[in-house]
């Protein structure tokens, strides 16, 4: 999987960033993208991506903010234009099917897909075979959530060929071998579960919050997460300043992911008081309290490979 | 006086064009601009020009598709988030307001400058002692308006320096020559206002169509305009299609300029079908019937010079 960012400016577009929208590339065997937010601009960015609205699947929203939605009714109108007729859902806190459909309503805009709009609490927001997205409040100027998107593990393959070779034969035992019994072979021989099946393969967990304040549900979402998305709107020095809006620090931010165990840190949702050469502090600043720690850059991929459960026990 | 096209796409953004936003840079002692429509990503792209959001003076509306109003709320805000108090005035039809008001009352946005909003029907629109602007119905899938904007012609200055010259003393035969009335010298010689003052100042005729087929009311408001904008959104074989969605093609537009006397056209909102190298075949159909067309090109500036009365009477 791959987070990909099409903003990382806070409140308004500059120059040089957008305002707040995150793509997250599921797996392969997917071929989907998920949304995370959607700032004015989002569907002009998705174009200098490899990312088609027709594999947009899912968009989440953290809060109704409008660098955080005002570009939703132009992509969502486009993935139709563009004759998508696959369904698409929509989460977020409750106000957003009114925004939506009022804007709809106005612009005389009708799409050639199914919309499902999900009007969220906390709790889990979503479920299928693979995923479980989770959502709970965060401490912002109004409703925000933050998202934790949990991929089940999977249990490693039953080596077949190496059982056979050694004389193992097909059938029963090799369910038995694969449910995690020990089996006795005939010749008196121990075949251990654990050499027979491969190393299991872990669940991704990431991150995604919404405009916060430290507060204990950050921590919590973000508990033990292989990627952590955290705002960083200023510079520990305006720490006060980030308080009285909602927002967090550099450091407030690698405080939340050192404190949750988070593997890696991204922050975004920078002042637009920051130019471009100013995001290296705001990184060595969070560094300093998590070292695996990065500024996001836009319109470039942030791998998250699955590793096997051992590779995430260091 | 310029035009700037901020976008020149129909219905959705493409990577090499935005949707619709026209600038008309006012006049030097005015220093500000004005816009007509604002689809999505139009503050985006007005980052790419010296048009800065603070001398944004007045917004009119063709009509209500998210293709000319989707990039409103963003822009009004990031207006205000720059700190900006000058007042604005937003002109567009029925339903304008409801758009905008939603969407700030749904996202918690507050404008820091007055925002008034006026919801037109046909006349005029807005004057002061410079302009006029006056609205028309057009022929599209909803209701849609034109919009043509008057500059008042201004008479000439008075020649002073070579009244002075040949012996006219300053005084109330200034006033006389200046009113339009010939004046007698005590030595005999007559003086013609004619001679005295310079050329007057032809005012400007500007006109800004929405989406339409081909109307009357397209004609009357083009009628003698120094620059006509028409959109363009198809190639002439597509009129069957063009007439069914309320779009022109290219050679209706330049019928309707032609019919109107207008001076200049520039054709716009062009069909997603159409790539970049396509839109020479438009102004060329276009130039048929009306050889000074142009198809309208992003982030450059079309001028409109004011020139005098008699170079307009060519
Ligand atoms: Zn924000
Ligand atoms: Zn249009």
């Amino acid at each position: 999987m791959e987070l990909w960012f099409m903003g990382t400016n806070a409140g308004m577009p500059i120059a040089e960033r957008n305002v707040t929208s995150i793509v997250l590339r599921m797996p392969q065997n997917r071929g989907t993208f998920w949304l995370f937010d959607c700032g004015e601009g989002t569907q002009h960015q998705l174009l200098r991506t490899p990312f088609k609205l027709s594999k947009l699947e899912k968009l989440f929203v953290t809060h109704l903010h409008g660098d955080h939605i005002f570009g939703l009714p132009g992509l969502l109108s486009s993935r139709s234009s563009l004759g998508v007729t696959a369904e698409m859902e929509l989460y977020g806190p409750p106000g957003i099917r009114d925004f939506v459909e009022n804007a709809f309503r106005i612009s005389d805009s009708h799409l050639g897909y199914p919309l499902r709009i999900y009007e969220i609490g906390e709790g889990e927001a979503y479920r299928d075979e693979d995923f479980i997205v989770e959502a709970a409040a965060l401490d912002h100027r109004i409703e925000c959530f933050g998202y934790r998107i949990t991929e089940r593990p999977r249990t490693g393959a039953l080596r077949t060929d190496w059982l056979l070779e050694i004389g193992v034969p097909a059938g029963p035992l090799f369910g038995l071998l694969k449910s995690g019994q020990d089996v006795a072979l005939e010749d008196g021989r121990i075949i251990r579960s654990e050499e027979a099946v491969g190393s299991s393969l872990h669940g991704r967990v990431i991150t995604v919050l919404g405009d916060t304040k430290p507060c204990g549900n950050a921590v919590a979402l973000a508990k033990d997460a292989d990627m952590l998305v955290h705002e960083a709107t200023f510079l520990a020095d305006l720490a006060e300043k980030a308080g009285e809006y909602g927002h967090s620090t550099s450091i407030q931010a690698a405080e939340t992911a050192r404190k949750a165990g988070a593997k890696r840190l991204l922050i975004t949702h920078f002042s637009s008081r920051y130019k471009q050469e100013d995001l290296a502090e705001l990184e060595s600043e969070a560094r300093s309290a998590f070292p695996n720690t990065e500024a996001a850059t836009e319109l470039k991929p942030y791998s998250i490979p699955r590793g096997n459960v051992d590779d995430n026990r260091q």
